[in-house]
């Protein structure tokens, strides 16, 4: 494991744990293949998939790919205006992988069953590798349904966004066998408040043409882009091409957003003049259009961090199986132990919770619809608001190492709050799922359902619904809408573990996060026979 | 506020909050001098450092020492060996302004009184100006009692420690007016278990010649630092000075650590080989003697969080007084509003516990010696396993903006686990806050003392505090050591918070802390009148 290496005149290196090599993500992980069986995903896609992400050289080229960060391009070197972004090899190695796996294609595969569960598992499983060429493939998995709203679109892209061929050529979708597509819907004055957007389209013919600037237009190399301005007749959703015929499209590259992390990814700001943009849906109709889109990438802002918080666990076992102090290895340690465990259980009901979701997506009927509504507004809010804090605390694990990025750990803490952010950050989903209870009653019941579900098998869970309904006989004032969403995520994935979780989890779930039998930092919970929750992080 | 800008074809700016311009961190920050008046702070050297620290020139020194961070120069250009690491001009700025203001003096001036708290808030107001700073100036003002272990040294650099003078030239101690001292502990494979220390010393006439590597060393560019290694007699404290009268003494760079955070402060592995050094107390005894210095720089480490999170949260009020969506102010939205009013709970509980527990090390008796002790272990694991959730959460405030380097939040969100870690990781902390229960009976005494202060004026607290002790009628076992100190500390803040606090302030923090009354994540607490809380944010 440990490579050849030069002598050292002054000192040994002891006690360091070796690289992880080859990590099979999809056999290492019970809780994962548990969760696949019962919610209907598809293991044969996925065992080689997580094999694949959790290689070495996968893992490897995730770390270059953030260090080689990508490049504006605005001119040739003569000067003519190219207005590209140029990636390290590494990135457009990740991309090849996932895009061959399915990652944007397999929730629309006719012939699959439980689409958007194995799509989910993926995202979870590529976020532990390399979270970053994630933004392109999911926002190409989930432009699908807003395309239904054209069908010459549709008819256009869609074979090429779910042909499992990565090209990055530079030319018009209609030439290439393989595309993505991006999104550029906000501006700077309005944020999440689309409706203040101030780009305008003008009629062209059977087209039209945007003037204005967006914020956050994410992954700008992508081959077109949904984006929101205002129509003679209201806010409208257009397709913006990234190339025409003999032509670059006016998509002027400003500047690239210098993030916190999500550093391989390319996230900026463009501006519109003139440009060339596709009627999708009707004019007026822009955000009913693209909410589609959103929609289906806020199921992925909800597994991600699971995947996040997976990683981060993962490195802090190796380490601690690895590492003595004090005469023990940390894994013996009583308070080690504790911290890890209690991170065991953050993992694996945020996973819970995001595949339960991600198989109301596969559904039909009109209750997965509302079930789906709401659970990925709750599995999103909750499992992001985690993410900060499991990363860290894994990071704390190994000590003064884990600040360096060296190791994955700081990768991963700065990736983790970013799910949070984009795509309605905590507040605004909040309100969101205010907003789906008191409109739609389908999904107070398919809420009411799926907890119920699991009543009279754990005394804390009863408790737990009975003061929840008590406490909030109608729905909260907006004041507390984080305290009424943390506390219904916290149910359903009490409710999930109670039923398909060994006892050794859903017990040490319930009473530490609903029975009050523990503090609001990771390890202050009761000492307690942790054994079987340190078996299921890794065999 | 807005400077001079060119004109934007495609759109206008607007609903963008400005830049904040000179702050006044001592007047705009009403908690801070309530606490410095009753815990007997000096407000005449902080109104001025407040001033200073928060001036927009001092913030934007901070943004650029942490955008062109330390180099490591070894070698001349004619190949002659150096070890150096040179700095950016702004950060050579920010030692000016800090060392001259007394950071490392305040405390050890024999005329003054209250020199630890004054101390404590320094670090707190540096922190929200350039965390990365502090460091070599935290290890200079703890490194005063260790060197009482040797009246020669502490002759030699006590003085040019305490001159308030920044003197980064490369010479012998003896010929400078001001000096830092480093530290360089911890080796690969120990961590915090320095007992497994392999750096060997033999003695060399009066001195001694020490021989090994060391995986952590704090502001390699310090004038000496202090050591261990292992003499004849065993473990034993020495200090290395930097330079030699005609030569460089031999700490040889091998690498500076890429880290997450502190980008600004260079931290290094050094190779020691035959390196000259100074015995700074007996043979076997050095554990005992650097822990003194260790004692001391937990102090900042307790209080530098607090000023993370005070920075933090007021860039996201700021951002909430002058952003506009949906039609409202954010500052006006009921679950904002109860966002930053849980955020400032958090900064206003730190503050108090650190700058307490600062006065038991300005205090002279046995119990002030037994609660500094145990105070400095509670505020530093509390406060340091709050500060990533609370910069993250006022990130999130700012929207996809605040993920962006351009804003202060990724430097706040990227420090923020790191006090937590250096000095003593959070399992370290709370297994010594088992030991020091278990052998001081004074500790115990002094904490009950301090918590019983407040009985009988707030229900919420009285029923917890009975609730611990019948919890833990005796010391928890390891396992619950992280439990045992949260609730010991969440008692602690709230004693505090209670005596000295308006009642909405201790109010909500026992309800929401104490009670059971809130969730997990931010904001998630009761609606109430929040505007007492806010109001206390800033002026």
């Amino acid at each position: 494991m440990i490579q050849a290496q030069s002598h050292l005149a002054t000192h040994d290196v002891t006690n360091q744990p070796g690289p992880r090599g080859d990590v099979d993500l999809w056999q290492t992980d019970l809780p994962l293949r548990e969760a696949i069986s019962r919610e209907g995903g598809d293991p044969t896609a996925l065992a080689p998939y997580g094999a694949q992400m959790g290689a070495a050289d996968t893992r490897e080229d995730g770390a270059l790919a953030n260090r080689h960060t990508p490049e504006m391009h605005l001119f040739d070197r003569a000067g003519r205006r190219l207005d590209e972004v140029r990636f390290h090899p590494s990135y457009h190695a990740l991309m090849r992988k996932s895009t061959a796996a399915g990652y944007s294609a397999i929730a629309w595969d006719t012939g699959a069953t439980g689409g958007h569960v194995t799509h989910a598992a993926m995202v979870y499983l590529a976020s532990q590798a390399e979270p970053g060429h994630c933004c392109p493939l999911t926002m190409s998995y989930a432009a699908t349904p807003a395309l239904a709203a054209s069908p010459d679109l549709a008819a256009l892209w869609l074979p090429r966004l779910h042909a499992r061929r990565y090209d990055p050529s530079i030319r018009p979708v209609a030439q290439k066998d393989g595309a993505t597509l991006g999104m550029a819907m906000t501006e700077k004055q309005g944020g999440s408040d689309v409706r203040t957007n101030t780009t305008t389209a003008t009629r062209d013919g059977n087209h039209y043409r945007l003037t204005g600037h967006k914020w956050f237009c994410s992954a700008p190399m992508s081959d077109g882009f949904l984006t929101l301005a205002q129509a003679p007749d209201g806010l409208t959703c257009f397709l913006v091409p990234r190339w025409l015929d003999g032509a670059r499209n006016t998509i002027r590259l400003q500047r690239l957003k210098d993030k916190l992390g999500n550093r391989s990814n390319a996230s900026s700001e463009i501006e519109f003049d003139n440009t060339f943009a596709q009627r999708l849906g009707d004019e007026g109709r822009g955000v009913q259009t693209i909410i589609q889109m959103v929609h289906h990438t806020r199921l992925d802002t909800a597994m991600a961090p699971a995947g996040l918080m997976r990683a981060a666990l993962a490195e802090a076992h190796h380490w601690a199986r690895h590492r003595t102090a004090f005469q023990k290895r940390l894994i013996d340690q009583p308070l080690m132990r504790a911290v890890l465990a209690d991170l065991a259980l953050e993992v694996e009901a945020a996973l819970a919770l995001g595949l339960r979701t991600a198989r109301a997506f596969d559904g039909t009927t009109e209750q997965d619809r509302a079930f789906a509504r709401l659970g990925v507004a709750l599995a999103k809010f909750h499992n992001n608001k985690r993410a900060p804090l499991v990363t860290y605390e894994a990071m704390e694990a190994l000590g003064g190492m884990g600040y360096v990025e060296d190791t994955p750990m700081p990768l991963l803490y700065r990736e983790a709050p970013l799910n949070g952010i984009w795509e309605g950050s905590g507040n605004v989903i909040c309100l969101d799922i205010l907003r789906t209870l008191a409109r739609d009653p389908l999904a107070a019941e398919t809420l009411r359902a799926e907890l119920t579900a699991a009543t009279g098998a754990n005394r804390h869970f009863d408790a737990a619904l009975a003061a929840h309904a008590a406490r909030w006989p109608a729905l909260p004032p907006e004041a507390e809408a984080r305290w009424f969403a943390e506390r219904t995520a916290l149910l359903l994935q009490a409710s999930l573990l109670i039923r398909h979780a060994p006892a050794a989890v859903s017990d040490a779930f319930t009473a530490t996060r609903l029975a009050g039998e523990a503090g609001r930092i990771t390890g202050a919970i009761p000492d307690g026979d942790v054994t079987a929750l340190l078996a299921r992080i890794a065999p």
